[in-house]
């Protein structure tokens, strides 16, 4: 596969993961929606099925979507180290491409949100207690399973060519979305859960880029720790994988 | 397969589809009803697992159970033309049995409802900030994911005799299902997510005709836009899929 | 298989099936229950994954669990009507089993409830509004979704010697499990949906007998509805099943 | 399979099932985390899809994950009984480790919680009234439809060389995920349902040895019933299978 159909593909699969993603939380937080106060379950479905339905539309290029995927694979020798910068390229634009469509979809709720200024959370995540060093751990750990698991379930790896694949079947897009939607129930509470840099940092340059009403700051100064936890987190499963006799 | 089949099984299936449909919809709305207020994740999963049930049933004509979706299905080559026609008439038909049966389900909850003139949103979708450009626009998103998930997904497509499948097992209308849970959660927002033309003038029809206590207006008004975003994303969706190197 | 053989299976099937499915009712309604209050999503969530686990373990009798499924199955041709009260009084026996057990797992919450006389709608189901034609339709439509699936979906049925299976994997069973939540989260509002003569009878029974503290009534008058109405929705579904070109 | 390749297999397993299982417990219970009040149906997918990521994980050890699976599995004749205590004791470990790690996820949220000595409920199950023969007898009947699906259900089963599997796909592991949760779901409401003596008794350690704020008692007095119901019943679901004409 070349690096331009690569790209292609997991733009395509980013841009519907952040677009649903963004999506189910502008849909919980905005006044006007109809899923408005839905609960930490509908966010926690919400994400994992926007997974689901972007894993599906990438399979050919084997529905990376994330950075932190892309690299823990890298680490474990799944993918060549060389392609590695065609994936987290495409994954960041089709993230802010998602975040973008998803704020079009919302138009008018935005508009009509009582705290503009509040909005910055449909688009970013962010700590319900701030303190780097433990943020970041729990963006490390999230990020961990959900890699660790990408490596050592039967059903998530059976690829060819370098390009690791979720089976011929709904199954192993599923099976993913099951995994994200577990990390959200279980280790999304202190965060935000973006145990992916493509997931946080593309919305982030959305929020930044697009004309939202009455929006406020990026909050810049947390945004390294939703991109460095997560590589970590990743690159951690990836040494796991190497050394457990698999 | 022949016309008279193809009508059977979609109209069954589309049947099934609004009957739970709309099912949910009014468990959740109705006072008098177990559901009453059981928020939005029970209506995505209940439409969700309508579509399950919908498309399990219609299984022999491809189970569409959707004119975006015949649509979508016909501009990128996977449906005849001719064809089209018969699947859509079958589909509105049976979203008009479909609601009348949830009405009929639902009669002594309808009669004993606190404020019948409000039970249209039973059947009907509508904006929550109306905006006919922009609430086109959510309608054309939410039934553009759909149908490239359709066409792009290594799942859902097993067809022969230019009739789509879902494969042979269950695998394919739980994806399905997961897919439309996810655009319900994620976009379902700003105008209750009719994705289909049938799924919102059936129940409308419906809702005009039936002897529905205290009944108020069927707001013709907005109606065109639930049907017309949904072809056009449908379309959209299938002239992606003749753009993409699949 | 023996009609022991037969009896042993949709037992046990049975017994898990009320175990789990008046385990969620009590569960959602004693006080002193850890998910108390926990909406018509768990209830449905609750028997639809009751279904799951007794459809499992009852595989080798086909896991119908259900006079009304027993019924529709005969009526399609596809059950020997000699099987037929085997089935049933396993059924039977099993739902008092299964509702006495599930008294036994909740007894001090029973023993602590506020309000003991109104424990009956742990055990048995009820309309929200009575008027038995109407509470008895919807008992019909119900079933007949239920029936009709399972009579028509492409993986409910691979059987052998009049034994019908649902494949040899879970995805039948979680299969049948979706449209059990469905039509609880759909069609559930207006009676509770019993959709088994078992799954009414045998707890109602079991509420009669059983030395439930302060208990009240047992509504004998309305018991007919919920044994009468499903078993009508099946045979409808195996005449429909008859009628249509498969 | 050597021991210690089955002591890694099950440690990683059950640290990645405490992990999660530990961590929505936290997620709903404390104030500072973004699913506080989140109710008992994401308590109840969070352990179900905890089970999913815990034993696709361990797939090559079997993926017991608990004491009392690896004990019915014993007394049906499908693990050596020599085998056992390897098991038990790396289940136990690996759940003190994932207890310990979802603290740390939590870190700050725990520091923050405004009832500091009310936090043993993330790691301890415990009753809501107190009585232990009723506790046990519940603990019992929980465990007991937990390891009879794993030993009757046509999909659990499908082991070698004595080591039970879940198929080759994900599909067992979802189906298993599902059990747990209709468990939680209807049978969780009187105890929190440890079903599993590891998952009670590791982090029960946990909680006792780690340095959290302004941490209670650790209730040892009720300890034993979370570990002796869930043997007790896995025992009994081994001797119903050896029972049962399959």
């Amino acid at each position: 596969m070349s690096n331009a159909e690569v790209a292609v593909w997991e733009l395509l699969g980013t841009t519907t993961l952040l677009l649903l993603g963004v999506g189910v939380v502008a849909n919980v937080t905005l006044r006007r929606s109809l899923g408005h106060g839905g609960g930490w379950l509908l966010i926690s479905f919400g994400w994992g099925f926007a997974v689901f339905v972007g894993a599906s539309v990438s399979a050919p290029s084997g529905a990376h979507l994330n950075p932190a995927v892309t690299t823990g694979l890298a680490v474990a020798g799944k993918v060549d180290w060389a392609r590695v910068p065609v994936y987290v390229a495409a994954q960041l634009v089709g993230a802010v491409l998602g975040a973008a469509l998803a704020w079009l979809a919302y138009k008018l709720q935005f508009d009509t949100h009582d705290d503009p200024a509040g909005t910055r959370g449909v688009f970013c995540t962010g700590p319900t207690v701030p303190g780097w060093p433990w943020n970041l751990l729990t963006e490390v750990i999230g990020t961990f399973v959900l890699v660790a698991w990408v490596l050592l379930s039967p059903t998530a790896l059976a690829g060819e060519h370098g390009v690791p694949r979720f089976g011929n079947s709904a199954l192993g897009y599923a099976a993913v979305a099951f995994v994200v939607v577990g990390i959200g129930c279980s280790l999304g509470g202190p965060t935000g859960y973006a145990i992916n840099p493509a997931r946080d940092l593309g919305p982030r340059i959305a929020y930044a880029l697009l004309p939202i009403r009455g929006k406020g700051d990026a909050e810049w100064g947390y945004s390294w720790v939703p991109v460095v936890g997560p590589l970590l987190g990743g690159a951690l499963a990836g040494l796991l994988f190497l050394a457990l006799p698999v």
